[in-house]
């Protein structure tokens, strides 16, 4: 997508040919368009720990190019596991970062070790690749739900409310719960986006509006406690979020306050859509409140904001009396009852293991296995 | 209550005895406590606008002490209309601004202008010392209620969730939703406090954290979003929050955000009570989704944070892309339906028409007659 008129993906070879990698780095926006280099496994894993890059799509992304760059400086057998468990130990509700690790895992562990770091570099661009293209299909998927839309105003505008980033700062490019939205603007159609603000870190008025604001897409930034006003007004049309992890069951793990989001939308009939890559499915857990693991992160980035001062300078001012206690959960989990669909690459279902089968047939059998291995009353859904 | 050890209220007369009034200075709290003086309407009407003085109950004081300083300055009947339009207009939301004035004009309009003032200056002060036994009573309905809640963690704390400030910084004294807190502290009760940050203005992370803090209340600040979490993990027991304007059918206004955590309460079993004076009641509403004003302020509240600098100065920053469109809505409408129980000074009661009427007989003959006019099939309810 656009920054100042100009097309850019989140993470890229560096140019000039010597195996490094750049990125966007996600924590000087909005105020700052800065790329950071990544010039060795270490680099890689503290992008993704500090969230020089985030949003589940481009951790994996990262991940991948981690394995390449562990693996220039060292292609044995050490390496590549110590490679694929720091990067793993990063964050740990994202399960993409998993399913990247386990794909260069599989390219490059039955190679001779000199062969390891091309085979490895290419696969890394076909996951980046590969993220565009599935970009691409949600956007289509969630164009026709929002062409099919039925505006509760006389303006004729689809108001789309939306949680967190899941643009294409969270992805390789183009992004998914946004993806849509682009893909509507290209079309013509009249939309206007109500951007979460996003507490504690912000990725709301940081990044989504942002993004919102370079693509020149319609937009208002409200605090994460407004949603359910607006919804109560009619000013919601349809939510459209990402998540970081699915469960096989449908449940959905994404940024805190969703779930707050989502019951709202069900209290008031407004349609509450997720929008995933297939990555994103753990296949492996059903109860996701349950079982997803939620990471909890420092407690400074509640009490502490950082942000822009008059003179144009980026630091951070504390919010709170010094010394206040906070707790900083990163995540939620909303479960399938408050899903309207699912919005994968592969098509629309509902948020269920019966609509993921659906469009993920190949998953049937190890389905039917847990079936046997479980006894909860939510497997009669099969 | 207390700040640094020493006892204060949030108003009061100037020690001089010159008829000017003080307040604590909201704007400037956590980071500073200082004291501003109000020395006629405008200064009285400002420090509601700016939100130097906030809360229900406070601004109800307040305008109170406005009255008596236009007075002071001009005892006429044009002097007291002015003063009463000018205040009624600094805020739209909080009922008891409304019900003070008319405290007010009911104690002076018959008097000759010369007597005005100091009758005047005597009911004001009325006002607050009824505000603080106001809150002492909610706060003693409200402790039996955290006496009976039964923790849902072996660790036996009794964990309550508030959003915003309903603490004595709201009020002239000692609170409405944190009175029951103060109280169980003094009765030896084990109690924690979820503080919810409260963006946009951020008044839990800046005042109820300052108070508890200040109180010795275990507390931690989390972010708006993150209720829900909380509240799916078994670590909330009770939701206690305060009220702007209460309906006759007990729909509740209170601080944006408010009507997502009743929602959350509600979907995990927690109960959810509303603590407010009688005086925040609106007899005259019934739907208060549909009825009560909802103030919109600055959209410069969503997009830009004040804080304090290591440097320990207290600047703004701006959170969002230079020029990003944000839109800031003070209030949402939480309905009764979601509200487990009342608390008033004169005891718990349902959220409901019935359930208030059963504490405010007096209230029945205007039901009566209201019941007659309307046609809602709420009205079967009584």
């Amino acid at each position: 997508m656009r920054i100042n008129g100009r097309s850019t993906r989140t993470i890229w070879p560096a140019a000039d040919g010597s195996g490094d990698v750049e990125v966007l780095d996600q924590t000087r926006l909005p105020h700052v368009v800065e790329v950071a280099r990544l010039s060795c496994l270490n680099d890689a894993a503290k992008a993704i720990r500090v969230m020089q890059v985030r949003g589940a799509p481009l951790i994996g992304a990262t991940a991948a190019y981690g394995v390449c760059l562990a693996l220039r400086d060292d292609p044995s057998d050490a390496s590549l596991d110590g490679a694929i468990q720091s990067l793993l130990a990063t964050r740990p509700t994202a399960v993409n970062l998993a399913w990247a690790l386990a794909r260069m895992e599989e390219a490059v562990r039955s190679l001779p070790p000199p062969l390891r770091f091309e085979t490895a570099w290419r696969r890394a661009a076909e996951i980046c690749d590969q993220d565009v293209e599935t970009c691409r299909r949600i956007g289509e998927h969630g164009l026709e739900l929002i062409r099919n839309a039925v505006p509760k105003r006389a303006d004729g505008v689809v108001k789309v409310l939306t949680h967190c980033n899941a643009g294409w700062l969270a992805t390789v490019d183009l992004g998914t719960a946004l993806a849509p939205i682009y893909l509507a603007q290209e079309a013509g159609l009249d939309i206007h986006v109500w951007v979460d603000e996003t507490r504690p870190r912000n990725q709301g008025a940081a990044l989504t509006a942002f993004e919102l604001g370079q693509q020149g897409v319609s937009h208002a930034i409200i605090a994460d406690n407004a949603g359910g006003h607006l919804m109560q007004h009619d000013e919601v049309d349809l939510c459209l979020v990402g998540s970081d992890r699915t469960t096989r069951q449908g449940d959905v793990a994404n940024k805190i306050g969703t779930y707050l989001k989502a019951l709202s939308a069900a209290d008031n009939d407004v349609p509450f859509f997720v929008a995933l890559p297939g990555t994103t499915i753990d296949w492996s857990l059903r109860d996701g409140v349950r079982d997803i693991p939620i990471e909890e992160r420092g407690s400074e980035e509640v009490t502490r904001v950082s942000g822009r001062t008059a003179a144009g300078d980026v630091i951070s001012v504390d919010i709170a009396p010094a010394g206040s206690p906070a707790l900083n959960v990163a995540f939620d989990v909303t479960p399938a009852r408050l899903v309207t669909a699912l919005i994968t690459e592969r098509g629309v279902c509902a948020a269920s293991e019966a609509g993921l089968l659906s469009l993920f047939p190949e998953r049937r059998l190890a389905a039917s296995a847990s079936t046997r291995l479980a006894s909860r009353p939510d497997d009669a859904r099969l």
